[in-house]
């Protein structure tokens, strides 16, 4: 009998979906024997996978509860097959990209800070932007609290499942959505990341969700925030290093654009870093996958993977095939 | 031709869908000299509107900005027709509401004070909330830092127009949506809010959109609070004194609920009131409607209602016919 090994610390009620034929294996943090599976579901925390891969024997699969499996293949191989668990951060993560986008509209940092202070005031939203959605450029009145993400214009630059998921949420809002990924295509629309800086002028929320690549990396630096319009907002739910941060730390200072981060470069991001101090900033320390619906999602995704290979049937998220 | 008269604060641009064959009368805060004009259009603060009333002559129409017309039946008398500008506010309140949830869901407030302290710390969920969703009773792991609004309960109390949007803003999440209005209907499925009491103990977050009425006059008191689940989340976008606020600071202190206030009792709310150090609660200054998109959307039902009125056709949101 196959025997799958997964982290003690899931309770097995979690593990329902896996095929009655299998063995299924606790495996602790740490061991002092030798210990066989067939099937290695890590340790979410890398760190303690790398602890017990000396003590497992026998490895030919390795499903992996998150998307990036970068660490693995060093770990264990070439081979053994590996596979992610792509999809299984979908919801979570574009939950929190449209909540942190609304957060931002719906000044929230303001009126948490007015709470704190216990102050019923209210804050009166720039001219300039009641004059661009109202044509009226006199003195601002009424007074307007909040902005509406109703009709903004939204640049989407990744179109993978959790880019197409952000759409799906967004599409109550009624936003003018323009799609970007590596390569164009059409049915719906995606244009080309060679087209960026022309599509950068025209967007109000630039919301980044792709995947961090040698061409990825710093693909927004100065002069693409330089061309983000006055206010516009930046979204990363992606990776840290695909924004510059000294020259983010720049456009936040200067009060030119704002920015929602769920992840930064460094990460951890030390005390004292600048982005800290930044205005117009929501920041949240690379949360955004992890909600408690998360390892029911991943091991489900596990679940699936280990009945086509049980069945000998094609992988669905195979990262690397054992040679 | 007849005359309509407007506050002169709103650019002529914003007046653009008015009916070509009248004559738009720009309207001072407060004139020495009486002011003809068939059509009035007051200002949405009642204050300065009623403080014009006494110059005004020949005034047939009312088409007000605002949802609620309580202060101008006794100003005008009874030979005046009266419109609101219902739907003026669903998207801006729907939309706060939805942002309301989000950001506690996401634990914003939590984040927001890291943030300022320039900590990189992530927040874990508790074990029985965790337990709650994936029946693992055991120590927490892995570390739980956001909750989702994917398919959460949601009893929605009141379905009029800006409920119905906060429906349509919802679908994405999935959620299991429930439905209270004064009377029971079908298609869709609407409780009656005499069945409130059984409905409260299953749902994961309560949403109040209704009119205040004599009948929903703290409709949400002590006993109420008590139905409610351990952690659930009450949402008033509608007005303050459907809650009992005594009632709502006491489960707020207890830790046995969460809330997202934009309206309160009393209104303002002053300083060194309880509410302002109740924890769990996201509270917003009655700011909701509030955004650039309020102005030219109401001045557009007025305009709409404006033709039907030349037209003598029927009026869409008439809340008094002259007599």
């Amino acid at each position: 009998m196959i025997k799958v090994g997964y982290p003690a610390i899931y309770a097995p009620v979690i593990l329902s979906d896996f095929p009655a034929d299998v063995e299924l294996v606790p495996l602790p943090d740490t061991s002092d024997h030798a210990i066989d599976i067939d099937v290695w579901i890590p340790d979410p925390y890398s760190v303690k996978a790398i602890q017990l891969w000396p003590q497992l024997r026998g490895v030919k699969l390795v499903l992996c509860m998150m998307a990036g499996t970068e660490w693995i293949p060093g770990l264990v191989g070439p081979h053994v097959t590996i596979c992610n668990a792509r999809g299984a951060h979908n919801v979570s993560t574009a939950e929190w990209t449209v909540s942190a986008i609304l957060g931002l509209l719906k000044h929230f940092p303001f009126y948490l800070q007015m709470q704190q202070e216990g102050v019923w005031k209210r804050r009166f939203e720039s001219p300039a932007r009641y004059a661009a959605i109202t044509g009226d450029h006199r003195v601002l009145y009424p007074p307007v609290m909040l902005e509406e993400l109703t009709g903004k214009k939204v640049l989407l630059v990744g179109h993978g499942s959790i880019g197409q998921e952000i759409e799906r949420m967004l599409a109550p809002f009624r936003v003018q959505l323009t799609r970007v990924a590596r390569t164009a295509r059409n049915h719906p629309e995606v244009h080309a990341v060679s087209e960026l800086d022309s599509l950068l002028p025209q967007a109000e929320i630039v919301i980044l969700i792709l995947p961090h690549t040698a061409e990825s990396d710093k693909l927004i630096g100065a002069s693409q925030l330089a061309l983000m319009q006055q206010g516009a907002l930046l979204v990363n739910a992606a990776r840290g290093p695909i924004v510059d941060t000294d020259a983010l730390v720049e456009a936040l200072r200067s009060g030119r654009i704002r920015a929602a981060l769920d992840v930064t470069d460094p990460e951890p991001l030390p005390a004292h870093h600048p982005l800290w101090s930044c205005p117009n900033l929501l920041l949240t320390p690379h949360v955004a996958g992890s909600t408690p619906q998360f390892a029911p999602r991943a091991l489900q995704v596990a679940a699936k993977e280990l009945a086509h290979y049980l069945q000998g049937e094609p992988l669905e998220n195979a990262v690397q095939l054992a040679v």
